[in-house]
């Protein structure tokens, strides 16, 4: 037990049973890659099944309790470390998962995704490459692997370990939140630790802390009773499509501020120091963009793009249709236009309150004869982390004591729904630390994990553990 | 011959003639109703061959020289009748279509569609109810009875007549333009009567003068090179739903009026006393709008309904499609947004113009990162007829004589594609009388045609035959 132990002592004898078992890691990782564990393929049901169960065999291998929890759909894997004397001490639940995308377009692989090679890279040296390699099973094994080497060392974990690994993420998750509400007193722990989010950079850790949330609601106009003639009616008639297109378009002012009254009220500015920290990391905006085909900044002129993604809200169509839209004309004055909307949301805003000021904008805007109907509605709010609580600050040193540099404390312009879940659900903050690298190709044919990404993934959670063990604020 | 006595007497016994045949005039309706000639459905094709030839038998009974001419299609019904004598004087070209709308939804009918009823109405006394009495067997057999009371009463027409019988109106005219350019020297009269239209009201006949022209494009923009998440990239990554609802939403004033630069250069006001005409019919705005569940005016705010109907252009968004439309959500920036776009033109406004003045409006405003593409453009240009010409006077003043009040010069917000092909292909004029009325329910279950429709409408050929050849300003 590392009580008993100097800390850093009992450390390093964790990282050279990591170093001596390199090779064996990396078999152990090639057998997982070769499951072909594709969640939204039901001809690959049997390959999750087996995928699950190698998993639990993983864990109960190192000195787990573990079991394949069935579900409506695939099953999850739950697992448990308690120390043996029954000592209170912090308690993490560790989330991963073992299913894969697909793998197509297949003839796009260099080699068979699901038979994982070692390859040499230029520019990273030796990377593995195989479907899942980055997304999410070399991560989930960088954890695993930590685990395997403190129990190897000392026979046991520095805190209480609970492992949770899904095998729906790629397919939307449908068996979580009802598996989170029948097992939330299994699960509940001090904080969750998520490995499914990438570095900085090849060199430069991240721990992700703040993550944008999401209001969304799909508008439909109606405006003639029925489809109508747009030469008997074209003038004196109101076009719902012009209507709906006028409200999108007084969505923003010039400056892309987004016109909703009270939008921003709940909105904190960054602070300036976060604001220059973010300014400092000297984000690649023009690559970010140019990736995709675009070269001008849209969005908040008086914003970088940086603090956009990660502390500004935004609202988007995501989709539009009305009218005639086969191919040809046909001169109709539609009856109905649609369209839906999404918004980011920053930490302190309530969807149900922007939902509401987005019933309260149209409503003021809708011209006589116009009538709204809003469906699929609903939200989840931002979540930002406490970065100066313990276990966040006791992680980063660990980042840091592995990589010799601070990790880059990162925001995420999406949500991701587990982290929500985790906090709304079972009242648990999430701590997101992951190795993977933006040219991972993850959910692309040849993606690949770095080798270094893996080993030294393995060996910044066994600091992780270390200290959150040393340190009692995870509890 | 019409010349050898004084023109009244000749149409009075042409009207005794009207008169006495009204029974049988009835029973021949009725046999051409009896046909299902439904020109869009290949299962009525035979139906539409026996229409064709019902109509050229009809017309070889009163004397014309009749024909059945082949097309890619329905056939084309082609009769002559030209004085035997050789004599130059005024020649009309008829048309009319043989072709009907399906009768769907059948089980919404109160009698078989093609099974013609005589029934008795509350408001209209009888009524002719079938599948095409209306539109337009009921319209092309005034004209025909007309012809066959003036054979039957002098042995002659008072002008030279071709008649073209057309089978696909209901479906799209696809063989008409290869047609009349393969036979223009076989139909060019002086002037076209197309009996297609309606009245102004059951008491008041009208003369459509005015038809509006159409030009369309379909604007595609794309931004990004894909579909980008937008939790990701939304924010700074350029939404081209968004801009396209933009420049939707940038092509009208607060006025209603558009904004392309140079829009409005060639439309010519209508005239005080056109204006101070068109108000005096006291238009029931009112009825018109609410009969589709509208009851504010749209379009340009200081034009009466009327005016913008038969006098102003306008820009319509028929359709338009981007993202994600299907259930539920999708958080997705897409790479593309298309709408159609349709132009209602007047007289002197050129298509090719319009749509080239639209390009340049979108090329003004369109931001960096955001392409262009158009396809599916074209157009026609308006029409407009001398309402002062001996031939428009000669058969207003018929209609007045029969009617017993001036006919209503009247526009149409639509073009007819046949009178355009007349003016563009042959040269040639045309005179739009019919006596239909608006709540004829074509294209709808329980279409009718009033009994008086079908006879003061035979009337009124009668006359206006007899106008027109006593008149040498048609020819």
């Amino acid at each position: 037990m590392h009580e008993q132990l100097p800390s850093d002592l009992a450390l390093q004898s964790v990282l050279e049973r990591l170093a001596e078992g390199r090779s064996a890691a990396l078999k152990r990782l090639f057998q997982f890659l070769a499951i072909p564990s594709i969640s939204t393929d039901p001809a690959y049901h049997e390959a999750c099944l087996q995928a699950a169960d190698w998993c639990a065999d993983a864990l109960r291998d190192i000195g787990f309790e573990a079991r394949v929890e069935p579900t409506g759909g695939k099953p999850m894997v739950l697992a448990h470390w308690r120390a043996p004397d029954g000592t209170k001490r912090p308690h993490v639940l560790f989330y991963g998962h073992y299913d894969v995308q697909p793998p197509d377009p297949l003839e796009a692989w260099t080699a068979p995704p699901f038979e994982a090679q070692l390859v040499d890279d230029a520019q990273h040296g030796q990377i593995i490459v195989a479907r899942g390699a980055s997304d999410d099973k070399g991560q989930v094994m960088t954890f695993i692997q930590a685990c395997r080497a403190w129990l190897e060392a000392h026979a046991a974990l520095p805190v209480d370990v609970t492992v949770l690994l899904e095998g729906e993420e790629e397919s939307g998750s449908p068996s979580l939140a009802p598996f989170l509400n029948a097992h939330g007193d299994a699960l509940k722990a001090d904080i969750a630790l998520v490995c499914d989010t990438g570095q900085w950079d090849s060199q430069t850790p991240a721990i992700t802390a703040f993550l944008r949330g999401l209001a969304f609601s799909e508008v439909t106009l109606t405006g003639p009773s029925r489809d109508l003639h747009s030469g008997i009616y074209g003038g004196p008639a109101q076009n719902p499509i012009r209507v709906l297109c006028e409200l999108v378009a007084g969505l923003h002012d010039d400056n892309g501020r987004i016109t909703i009254p009270d939008f921003y009220d709940d909105v904190r500015e960054p602070s300036a120091e976060q604001r220059a920290a973010w300014r400092a990391l000297g984000f690649d905006k023009d690559g970010f963009l140019g990736e995709v085909g675009l070269s001008v900044p849209a969005g908040e002129t008086d914003r970088d793009v940086l603090e956009q993604l990660w502390s500004r809200p935004t609202v988007e169509v995501n989709g539009i249709v009305s009218g005639y839209t086969g191919p040809g004309t046909k001169t109709v004055i539609p009856s109905e236009a649609s369209a839906k909307f999404s918004f980011r949301l920053v930490p302190d805003q309530d969807p149900a309150k922007i939902i509401d000021g987005f019933h309260r904008f149209i409503a003021a805007r809708l011209p006589g004869d116009v009538s709204v109907a809003y469906r699929g509605e609903g939200g989840s709010p931002a979540v930002g982390f406490d970065t100066s609580a313990p276990a966040f600050r006791a992680t980063a040193d660990a980042l840091e004591a592995e990589w010799g540099k601070a990790p880059v404390i990162v925001g995420c312009g999406a949500s991701i729904p587990i982290v929500e879940s985790f906090r709304t659900r079972l009242g648990m903050d999430a701590l997101l630390v992951g190795f993977a690298l933006e040219d991972d190709r993850i959910h692309s044919p040849n993606e690949k994990y770095n080798l270094t990404s893996f080993e030294k993934g393995a060996r910044s959670w066994a600091r992780i553990l270390g200290a959150l063990g040393a340190n009692d604020g995870a509890r």
